[in-house]
């Protein structure tokens, strides 16, 4: 694609409403746009991201047997006082539509998939079997302060499933913390998140939320020594928990843990029967009896974790995309303006583009060298290659790699090679 | 995918809601359930369907230039009274939020994609330019009985085009037509499908709608004699419309018009400057002046497109999927339940499998084999492979052409190369 014809531009200009970390930067480099504070567009290159991220999340889902279908944002009230969960959920959106009927705007989907359930499973054998979305969802917020990681309008990621047993439930869940944790690593994050003990329900004692740290975090955890687990602040006064969570524990040690702020970047709970039963979805089991099954949910904002990743995996010059989730692998530049270099320039693009390489060419004119680097810099494209009057003399193209840093002047070739590894 | 593990199953019980024929189909081929009137869940087949339409409809609009974002579902209600709308669609779903603040639930986004696009647009270098999306809209439908034709939530195709000229409008304009042309030849409602002349607004004579011939429709229009065109009866009676758009028009001529009932899949309209003056959207042009950019609009409803497609390609046996859009190209149905069948059946399975064929496999026990049949019949994929003792025996397969009822026995080499065509 070329810079000029892109329907994304970079800005100076960021709305007062936008002081987060993450909102600030994908502001300026133009991958997203705020229509009101909690609520973004996403321009090409920021769909992009969100595009990729949502595609990782859905072959780890795929490859753990869960099955993508798409349930409606907007629900009559009534699914939601079978639950009784229409007053308790202080940021449901509630909506009248016409003749008086009310609805409201899913903040979560249990509601829905749990009598949808019973559409599919009257046996045992219909057991155990998990399906998901990757949806638009809302939620009522009072402030809305947090660039994607806090949205009215955000992109979720929620996973349901459905068990005869608690062994076969617990088997599950172990398989989602593992899905989850090659999410978190092909997304960059792997090395700074970390699997949190939090407080479970009525049917478990704990659930697990993934925190990722940064000093901008709003969340605190404290990690356990010598683990990649860590408890966040619900429970780390709960005595009975730390004994139960951790062998050998002394009393008092959790002091000396480590304190580090973090994002939330993902949850996995086991709801037992509290959903099954409020919904009246039941199986026939092998003795004939009728029971209700067992639930577990998992949710991850695809579009909270494009946030995290931004305010993560970023310098003061701007972005820098892993590999697996940028818009474009490539960025040529051309800072050269003569009706010869820019040939040049097309040509290089265009060869690029015929090895099968997603580039973004910044064909402007009568921009500085200098304000070009910058931009480049801040959309945060894994490799900048460059050509200048001096490259064309040498015969060579100038590569940055984004993350290092790290400059060479390299034969043309050579680029393609390191593109396509 | 096994059809035991599937999160779909095939039903008898349809809601007394759904009363049209597609949402009749396609509820009971398991591909959607109905949350309520107007709003249904895509099970994992519908949404495949659903995605493949998208996918056709992204290909085409890529294919002329426009770039894919996606805006806010939620907006706030002061971008819809600048432009007036705010009280004139009636079907608009308004809410309340924290703080007294009014939202709205975009049926339409001129509101959103004008503003925005001033971070766009500045010159008349950075034009045309053009930008879809492909989101999740509401209306506030008092009656919501046309399933997946008319819902309170549905997904929509919106196509925004920003141009200096008239001119250039119109030639844009024509790009989109024949996209829209290709769009629904590919999905297979080609030959039933015409470009309607429909009322225009302030800056344009006409619009165009894309009507699909169907005795099921609920409009009415007028084909053309000897043309792949029609008219609308906003303007059937418009005597100077008639001499416009028709050459040699002679008086009355309109009364011998084909009438035929059909469903709008489409429309494409000429919006001039309204939006770009109420949202004050300006570019600088060559000679130094600011003017407003002429813009045009243009939408698609993919899953009403998906409703339209189950009401006009499906018999009294189902559904019938063009292979483009087909959830999978090969249904293979086990009619042998023996330990030995099964295992042959299995092997046929991971042979298509791992010749890259989407396959559904029928292994449900206990299930008569005219109920399989009469399930695969209704649940419309392309191609049907039977395995049975009898072309056991024989090594050979039966397949059935769901299209044209068409039975043979064949090799299994010869399947493969079928599904490959």
């Amino acid at each position: 694609m070329k810079q000029t014809q892109l329907f994304q531009k970079t800005t100076k200009e960021v709305k007062q409403t936008d002081i987060s970390r993450n909102a600030e930067l994908l502001t300026k480099a133009g991958y997203v746009n705020q229509l009101m504070a909690g609520a973004y567009t996403y321009l090409p290159m920021g769909l992009s991201v969100l595009n990729k991220i949502e595609k990782i999340i859905k072959e780890e889902m795929n490859a753990i047997g869960a099955q993508e279908i798409l349930m409606p944002a907007l629900q009559p009230k009534e699914v939601w006082e079978k639950t009784g969960r229409y007053d308790t959920i202080d940021v449901l959106f509630k909506l009248k539509g016409a003749g008086e009927r009310d609805f409201v705007l899913g903040a979560t989907h249990e509601e829905v998939i749990t009598p949808l359930a019973q559409t599919i499973i009257n046996s045992y054998k219909d057991l155990p079997t998990a399906a998901y979305q990757i949806q638009t969802k809302f939620r009522n917020e009072a402030r809305a302060k947090s660039g994607l990681l806090r949205g009215r309008e955000f992109r979720m990621k929620d996973l349901y499933s459905f068990h005869t047993t608690q062994e076969d439930l617990d088997e599950y869940y172990e398989k989602v913390s593992e899905a989850y944790k090659r999410v978190y690593e092909r997304c960059g994050l792997g090395h700074i998140t970390k699997k949190t003990y939090a407080s479970g329900g009525a049917f478990s004692k704990y659930s697990h939320e993934y925190q990722t740290i940064t000093e901008y975090g709003e969340d605190i955890i404290y990690i356990i020594p010598g683990t990649d687990t860590a408890i966040n602040k619900e429970i780390i006064n709960d005595k009975e928990a730390l004994k139960d969570i951790i062998p050998n524990y002394k009393d008092g040690m959790e002091k000396e843990f480590e304190q580090v702020k973090a994002i939330e970047v993902g949850n996995i709970f086991k709801l037992g029967t509290k959903f099954s039963q409020a919904c009246e979805l039941k199986y026939t089991d092998k003795d004939g009896s009728t029971k209700y099954p067992i639930m577990g949910c998992y949710g991850i904002g695809s579009s909270r974790l494009m946030g995290a990743i931004a305010e993560c995996i970023s310098d003061d010059k701007g972005l820098i995309w892993p590999k697996e989730i940028a818009p474009y692998q490539a960025h040529l530049i051309s800072l050269v303006f003569d009706e010869e270099g820019m040939k040049i320039c097309e040509e290089y693009y265009n060869k690029l583009k015929s090895n099968g390489i997603e580039v973004l060419f910044d064909d402007r004119t009568g921009i500085q060298a200098g304000e070009k680097l910058k931009d480049s810099d801040l959309i945060g494209i894994p490799n900048r290659f460059v050509i200048s009057k001096k490259t064309i003399e040498q015969n060579k193209i100038e590569w940055t790699e984004r993350l290092t840093g790290k400059t060479e002047l390299i034969d043309f070739d050579k680029a393609i090679s390191i593109l396509k590894e």
